[in-house]
């Protein structure tokens, strides 16, 4: 592993490293913010997931969350949203390819081996982060915004007991269903839409749902709310009882300024979880 | 009118109080709470619509509202939920005739022309208390449990710019397609169902919507939560886009246990739009 950088923030570290993946056949690059508390010993951490277009970098620079994390004495990590580099495969659009993983295996060409964020995010990166930093992988939350409340939702449902609360700042709720999601779906997992089910937050919250906290913020000014299809999710998780807070926020956009007008509530929300 | 008792509660008074009314033809008893602060001049008034068997006085006594009422200076109307008296219709079941008033004007036999909560909470009782109470015309809300969420939806949705925020616990969301709704609407209004709509807070969501705050909460261990249906309204609100604050609460039943646990919420929540 390679440290990128390490800056000051907070009183505690904002940290920018990279290292081999074997997920993703290639050289990896993340975020981690270390607050204070660090020092002493390990601390409970908050994932955040981004969505396209954004690197390591975007959440790490414009949602606001260290220093709400710092009070709260939370680790954040900010992983990239899909491999990088000249031999991985992209495409002109900005919703597939490099900046756009969407959190899948890929099986298919040109973007198997490479695109493979489940693995990446399910095994290979926590591994190293409870190997590599002082951080509890007993006490781990997940978050993200657009593809990333996407990629958190998934994540949350396919691994019960793994994240203790999770949240999303306007999810792509139900990608079966949306542009946001059909298109990418068939190019990284093939047509057959078995396959696609539990990569659909209303899917999976109809089947399996989450134990724990749930928080869903989506702004009511969102210029890309058809795509995104909140009713389809909220309907799902009101049919099961999954206990939830779902916030419709009036004249809000799907900008970094949504995300962090609303980040304090939502580390408030996982520090509860993660220190309950 | 008349001053059926007046209680020193939280430093203001909580009254109980009848009247003649024109719009149910007989005598109606509501609960008033106002806060310190209205001895001074007109405070800002939040009404609570109490559901299924209750009268005025169970809110009034089981809610734990005024505390919080008192804190923030907003006075609390309890209205009854139907006509009563030995000159009134009844039902041996709970959920028809006094006490089931379902907030609409009865057509039908034998529940016209007593059965007329709708002008009563519309029209006759508000008309009485800005006359007789220091309380703000123009600083409403309005807020309900069970059968009363469903009027206290239906009322802010059908008059525009009356009420500043609405909030419900546990509404009745979706009466048209629910038990407790079609009976009693077929009883009271009649068999055409285009009459109903406007009493159903799904419908009016679709329709029409509400230009304010609102809140909804929601016990995930409800005992009526399929009669509730809060899946449908859910929908309708994400549909719509409507600035919302919708949750599902772990645990919480059906009971006044749960509405007096998010009482507190409940009352800030309103206070903000009231004094904003």
């Amino acid at each position: 592993m390679k440290t990128i950088s390490e800056s000051r923030a907070f009183g505690g570290v904002q940290g920018v490293y990279s290292h081999a993946s074997e997920a993703c056949d290639g050289e990896m690059t993340f975020g981690l913010f270390l607050p204070e508390e660090a020092q002493e010993g390990p601390v409970p951490v908050l994932w955040f997931l981004s969505g396209l277009t954004c690197t390591h970098e975007n959440a790490m620079a414009k949602a606001g969350a260290q220093g709400w994390a710092a009070e709260q004495g939370i680790a954040l990590v900010f992983p990239d949203t899909s491999p990088r580099g000249a031999g991985v495969a992209d495409d002109p659009a900005y919703d597939l390819g490099q900046g756009a993983g969407f959190y899948v295996n890929a099986t298919e060409a040109p973007w198997s081996p490479h695109f493979r964020m489940w693995d990446y995010l399910a095994e290979e990166l926590p591994r190293l982060l409870f190997n590599a930093f002082p951080v509890v992988e007993e006490a781990q939350a997940i978050t993200g915004h657009s593809m990333g409340g996407h990629g958190a939702l998934t994540l949350a449902m396919a691994f019960p007991g793994r994240f203790r609360s999770v949240s999303a700042f306007a999810p792509i709720a139900h990608p079966t269903a949306s542009d946001w999601g059909r298109k990418q779906f068939t190019a990284y997992l093939g047509a057959d839409e078995a396959k696609w089910a539990p990569h659909d937050a209303t899917l999976m919250m109809k089947k399996r749902g989450f134990d724990g906290p749930l928080l869903i913020d989506q702004g009511a000014s969102d210029q890309f709310i058809d795509l995104l299809m909140p009713e389809a999710l909220i309907e799902a998780i009101a049919r099961r009882r999954q206990p939830a807070t779902f916030r419709i926020q009036k004249g809000y956009d799907h900008s970094y300024f949504f995300v962090s007008s609303f980040m304090e509530a939502h580390v408030s929300f996982h520090a509860e979880a993660l220190f309950g």
